[in-house]
């Protein structure tokens, strides 16, 4: 890690209030949630109506960089220095308890509090479409047509530096009240994994171009804390 | 479909600006995502600071509800009856074009806009309890011990109407600009399908309590539009 400060101190904004036993200021653990999520939603308000977007994201050492194409309406607003909330969500488990009441999931989380601001500066849009791409797909970039001077003006990419910021995590088992474990009914756990398909390939691909490794054994990043 | 209305009437504040081609305010294509999806993202605002809070839901006909446990802060707040934005995300496909800039991901989003109330009548409190476990798993209210008077009061469920929303969709195929089909980068599609695992037995179940089919064989509606 870059940085020796290994957790981050929690605000008012970003201390768990509810359940505070699943919430991590930990930065290992807050990274992790960050480099394996492959979208993230974006909050932020306009004419006090807020609005939740999904978009591609990256974290590059203590900052995200955030595609900005997806909502013009996003974008302009954004743009102008607002607060934005950035959330990266994974969905492990669905938890089935015996009594309706205890059924939960299993997900960790981050919520990133702050303000994001556009990149204009065109080497480092460079630097943050390379990295927006190999966070999808690690080995993409240099196996792609890189972005043009016109590629690269007409893409909108913000920057969040990760300062507010909290993880919330629950994992395990079931929790079922006392009284309800001799009840008839089943309970446990129906894990998610992450299971990538086989690659398609484009129509127009030849056929001598084969897909890559990092398409046919494709997977995130498995999520352990950092040492 | 209980309703005649076929599509909804976009606002300004719902209506699709950027490549309005994927948007759609079609009924039963916005029915679809929201029926399949298991957790949408809660936007809401404090003090003008955005916050992005995941939360299971489900639609019960023209409405949503909204488990509100995960955060006491968008609960004291959303109560009071502050607008709120709620975005329902599925992610299909990985698109990898041969130029950087033309990588994308087919996904399938819903947005709705509105104001959260809280639900206090203890009937309607329970049925939405069982809405929001069938949601997620089809079969299981019958099959669990159902709500005591204590936990319904303990339960914070919000309703929202499905009034002011839209539908954003990217499907289909790499699209890369003419000049560069001709490049040897590999073009196409991972695809990222729903296969959840196994169920896991909780570790006090009884030997002869065997996993129920909906926990063997889970799956998610197919999301074809509803006839």
């Amino acid at each position: 890690m870059t940085n020796s400060i290994a957790t981050f101190e929690p605000t008012p904004r970003t201390k768990i209030n509810r359940k505070p036993q699943r919430g991590s200021y930990d930065k290992a653990v807050v990274n992790a949630i960050l480099d394996e999520g492959l979208i993230c939603h974006i909050g932020f308000a306009v004419d006090e109506q807020p609005y939740v977007i999904p978009t591609a994201y990256c974290r590059v050492d203590e900052q995200l960089y955030i595609h900005g194409a997806p909502a013009s309406r996003m974008l302009k607003t954004v743009r102008e220095g607002i607060n934005i909330c950035l959330t990266v969500t994974l969905l492990d488990e669905l938890v089935l308890a015996r009594s309706a009441f205890n059924h939960s999931m299993n997900y960790r989380s981050v919520v990133v509090l702050g303000q994001a601001t556009e990149v204009t500066d065109l080497d480092e849009k460079n630097l943050a479409m390379r990295a927006l791409v190999e966070h999808i797909v690690p080995g993409r970039w240099e196996d792609s047509r890189q972005p043009t001077l016109k590629e690269l003006k007409a893409t909108l990419i913000l920057v969040l530096p990760i300062e507010q910021v909290s993880a919330k995590i629950r994992s395990g088992p079931v929790i079922d009240d006392e009284d309800d474990y001799g009840l008839p009914y089943w309970a446990g756990l129906v894990p998610l994994p992450f299971s990538p398909g086989r690659p398609i390939n484009d129509a127009r691909l030849p056929d001598e171009v084969a897909a890559p490794a990092y398409a046919l054994n494709y997977q995130r990043p498995v999520s352990a804390p950092e040492s």
